[in-house]
């Protein structure tokens, strides 16, 4: 019996358990462990350094401070959408890159929040009173209600964020303060095809040869932000077998989940959106095939819809794994065999009947709660501003979350951002999204009636861009200013759209908060608590994209009995060139092929348990030093959403020395480097 | 026990059971049942007329004579690309239809082969006997080897073909002797669009309004085909409650499937072919946008895509309908517990197993021998050629079957057919598949690194299309006739690609024949044998795209509690059109408002029990005469590959008066209608 649970945990990483497993909360780390296995022990300070200089950024990934003055690293791929923002078609960055020369040409992004985590509370108790013999809509209404004052209270100005954190699906509440910064600027980026070399061909694949590094700095009130506390440049450089550490925000995993939950994944959740994106991704390739412009307008989009499609068919791929559920099944039974009292005993059974019945209506909460058929920046605009005029007059407590007091700033920088809007990809997007909604739910839905009339998808999607006014940024101020009377009076066309699908689309995700994810928040204590006793702990939280920290080495894997090496090198890079796209070397690098190391490491692989969100993260080594840059996992690491194999799951960073390496030699970006070794802005 | 086995084979059909369920061979038809329950029972000679009235179109259709010179009935989709392949820039009969006036206007269809039924001889004994003692490489091999003997010997010349056809999965083996007609012509076909009014939207759904019918007229030695036996109009028309029956050829069904197949086909073959597909809808739909011809030349194929992918999607629902699996699972513990000796207890994990290693290279089959890397016409004729000269040498058993001599006139006329080629359209496919290739297997796989090189996909494709040669037919029979020796000097790009793939795609053929497909042959007997003694029959074999003959009655069906009736009518059609593809009537249609009854019926639902394949299958009564024409199912009709469901799996056909009706006031097509109603040819 001991040995079975055992290997469960092994396998499942139910708790730590001798692998390079677990993404860590700062305040439960299980530094002990580490020191066990790896001879060095994190000490609070440690922590807490790495923690200060550790940087989320709001849209979805992480990042680091590495100098005293603001200087942030992450990845090409999280500032992509910024890059972009601030090209045209005569000054392409995304092709041809970026290099700020001096302070002043550094270029704010528009839409990018960069958050500090500088304080964690537990607020389990309010929570639990707030919610206390609750269920359904009252419990979800309640719990929304106590988050929301939660958070405004915390919230004392614009430069604090703060965010109810839900741990363990439920089970754990915590309230996390960071400092909020939305004045961050690009200072350097490499081209697109370099940060991406491989393209959707070498996504997720080892071995691999990116340059998938930018760096921006946060500005506060038009100066550098001072950051006192960063991360340094290492002047070790990482080898093979060394031990080193993540810092960052995984974006969410289910390694907790029941065996419902995850076969509603496999036959209901990932089929219907991976059939979407896959649709998706073949309109917008031939879309972007047109012509020049389309294709330098479309190409990022592009590219995150194929991420996001390779990383669900990873994870489809993982649940269709017919082991993988096996080992949860056998979990689940003796996790039940623990639950304390009936209502324990129901928690299973309760999650399973409210996924049988969002089976019926996810479809309609994806196309319209979540804009699967409104896939563009105009209707996500319209829908703002729509919901603002409802949603600013009540109590913030009683608002959609995302309207509450400590979560508007994040809002407001979204509805007015300055980034050009592209019609003939709002169009393109439009149209697909119009045509999915018909198809999906049938022509003679209300909905669809409602939306379409006698229109087709294609002419009202051409009427809807070509004459809605929200392109402008006036507009758009304008119509936030005047609240409900602005709106009602509006006739722009994507404005009416908004309120045309508002209430059907507030009924489904009232819905789907009442029945599916109450009906999980109030069972999950009860989870945990099974897991408490069957196992002597819980183990750490699923992943919320929340900043976490994981230890783990520099290593490759066996594949079909081949090794994989940790590192591949510059050497490698010039290989696998073959001059045409997505293999072709930008004529930087091949330019400055006389002047690089062919053996220097350009990328390497590591045991450190990362997903979607870490991108950016800093690999730092045991002084706490920078040699290595996460921006990938492989393609094992796909299965890493529910559980993590520690002879197969790696973390794919650029090599930290290999980064300065191409910053010299390729980039000749001085300004950065000089920043990096002294730890101060320099002088042009 | 006695109960629970009649309600599991109520809902699977694993035997005739009192619901309107079965496709039935012609040689096992329940008559005695049809007549206990509808108080009639066709004679031998009911059935051996609607036997020999019935067709086979060999691409994947079924239809009917209706007149005593082999004019015959269809769907308008079945001969889509027929009605394509005749059509140009000017002269566009997909968009405006097509009306022979005079027998001699009538135009030849290429690649159009049409089969009649003469016999059917039970060789089961004889793949029994050569197979014996067998298994793996060697069951598959002497079991291909006796097949191509038998089919040998029956086929005496052009005129006849002969096919072993595989019932049961291979428990049982019959010869089908056909008539073999190639010179099948064009008489008549409405417009597209509304052939298929209501498009993807309305496909599957019912009420529907589609006019999905076209005549062909089967010529033989340049005169039309004598028919003596046809199926004549019935004079009473089809209404609520009737009884009827179809009569075609059902593509595929998996109601006998295990639940290791079935698992299979929702983890693993489904997604990858409907990941496929939606990506492929995505880019043609957006390619077919960029102009009038790309749209012209595209929207046949796109549909074609679109309809497989909506029924593939249906499948896959089905199959994640945690009761379907469940109610299998029962059942198979039913039968295992039947099971006789240790071999027949084995079978079920044999499956299982080879299932679980055909997972590993699955995408190999797919896309290297099952052509979806390379989803071109050109690519299909080349690889006919290159394989012809492989195997045209060597005796017809040793063969690849399709190239076995019974099989090769099919084989040739697809080879040597006039029809146009797309150059554009060939581009985005040959583009796409090689794109799908390299992502798939990878960019180091060796097939992808030598059919790529250091090309990309869109540049390789465009080398292949514009400089191919095998757009003309002459050069296709140049290299046909010139056997090795001319395939082995020719470097036309299409051929050198075929030649490149040709060894990896056989060998993953052979794993495919010799684990998978072997494995279930050799079961087949055993689980027939369980399901003889649990149920002492083995109910009808799944469907294999042969004739069966199903009965059941006009009928609607009960939906979230309404009532959906059984027809609609003409006037439903005009309150549809909203003047917008896909709902908008052609001008044929608006001109002759003022000339049909509003009230005539239209469309129809059955409770036939029906799949893909049966498109163009005749309705008849009882006395054996056309009241509708099957043109679809509705949406849960889907779910009918696996199991039908009584209460709402429905077939939707066309309806035989409306279908006169719209002949007669809308297309005037006067010689059609003199000759079903005098069965004679008629002066023009």
């Amino acid at each position: 019996m001991k040995l079975r649970a055992i290997v469960v945990v092994l396998i499942l990483g139910a708790a730590s358990a001798g692998a390079d497993e677990g993404m860590w909360t700062f305040d439960a780390f299980p530094s002990a462990e580490v020191k066990a296995r790896y001879g060095f022990e994190p000490t609070q300070q440690w922590l807490d350094r790495v923690r200060l200089a550790s940087v989320r950024l709001a849209g979805g990934c992480s990042a680091s401070f590495v100098s005293g003055a603001g200087l942030t690293m992450t990845n090409h791929h999280c500032i992509r959408a910024c890059v972009m923002d601030l090209s045209s078609a005569e000054n392409d960055y995304l092709a041809k890159g970026f290099k700020a020369g001096r302070l002043e040409d550094e270029k704010r992004c528009p839409g990018v929040e960069a958050n500090q985590l500088v304080e964690m509370t537990d607020v389990t108790p309010r929570l639990q009173a707030a919610t206390k013999g609750l269920a359904g809509a009252e419990f979800a209404s309640a719990s929304r209600a106590e988050m929301s004052k939660i958070e405004s209270a915390c919230a004392t100005g614009e430069g604090v964020r703060c965010d109810v954190v839900t741990l363990f699906d439920g089970a754990k509440y915590q309230l996390y303060k960071y400092r909020r910064f939305q004045d961050v600027r690009l200072v350097f980026a490499p081209e697109f095809s370099m940060a991406a070399f491989g393209g959707d061909a070498d996504n997720f694949n080892f071995p691999r040869y990116g340059f998938d590094a930018a760096f921006l700095r946060v500005w506060d009130g038009g100066k550098p932000l001072p950051t006192p506390v960063f991360l340094p440049w290492a002047k070790e450089p990482a080898k093979e077998g060394d031990l080193v550490f993540i810092s960052g925000h995984p974006g969410g995993t289910e390694r907790q989940a029941t065996v419902a939950q995850l076969e509603f994944q496999r036959d209901v959740a990932l089929p219907f959106t991976l059939l979407h994106l896959a649709e998706l991704r073949g309109a917008l390739r031939e879309y972007a095939s047109g012509d020049a412009e389309r294709w330098r307008t479309t190409r990022a989009p592009l590219r995150s819809v194929e991420n996001t499609l390779k990383s669900l068919r990873g994870r489809h791929q993982a649940l269709a794994d017919p082991g993988l559920l096996a080992r949860f099944r056998q979990r689940e039974a003796e996790l039940r065999a623990k639950a304390e009292g009936p209502e324990a005993a129901r928690a299973w059974d309760e999650i399973a009947a409210s996924l049988a019945s969002y089976r019926a209506f996810l479809p309609q909460y994806r196309l319209l709660e979540q804009e699967l058929a409104f896939p563009s920046e105009l209707f996500a605009i319209a829908r703002i501003l729509v919901r603002a005029a409802d949603e600013l007059p009540k109590p913030s407590a009683d608002r959609l979350r995302e309207f509450s007091d400590g979560r508007l700033p994040q809002l407001r920088q979204e509805l007015l951002s300055e980034a050009p809007i592209v019609p003939g990809l709002e169009q393109v997007r439009t149209t697909f999204g119009l045509n999915k909604l018909r198809e999906t739910l049938g022509a003679d839905d209300a909905v669809v009636r409602a939306v379409l009339g006698r229109e087709s998808p294609a002419n009202l999607a051409r009427t809807l861009v070509t004459t809605t006014k929200l392109g402008d940024v006036a507009e758009r101020q304008r119509l936030w200013d005047g609240g409900r009377a602005a709106i009602d009076a509006s006739q722009d066309p994507f404005i009416v759209l908004a309120r045309t699908v508002d209430a059907a689309s507030r009924d489904v995700r009232r819905r789907y908060e009442d029945t599916v994810e109450a009906v999980q928040r109030r069972s999950a204590p009860h989870l945990a608590q099974a897991r408490r006793v069957a196992w002597g702990t819980t183990g750490y939280p699923d992943a919320t994209f929340t900043l976490r920290l994981g230890f783990g080495t520099v290593a490759g894997w066996e594949e079909d009995g081949r090794r994989i090496p940790a590192l591949t090198t510059f050497r490698g890079a010039y290989e696998r060139h073959n001059g045409q796209e997505p293999f072709r070397l930008p004529d930087t690098w091949m330019g400055a092929q006389k002047d690089v190391d062919p053996e220097m490491p350009l990328d390497m692989s590591t045991t450190l348990d990362s997903v979607g969100g870490n991108s950016g993260s800093p690999v730092i080594d045991r002084r706490g030093e920078v040699v290595g840059l996460v921006f990938d996992g492989n393609i094992h690491s796909l299965g890493g959403r529910f559980a993590y194999v520690p002879e197969r799951n790696r973390a794919v960073a650029v090599h930290g020395a290999g980064l300065l390496h191409g910053l010299k030699h390729v980039y000749h970006a001085d300004r950065v480097l000089a920043e990096i070794a002294s730890g101060a802005v320099q002088a042009p």
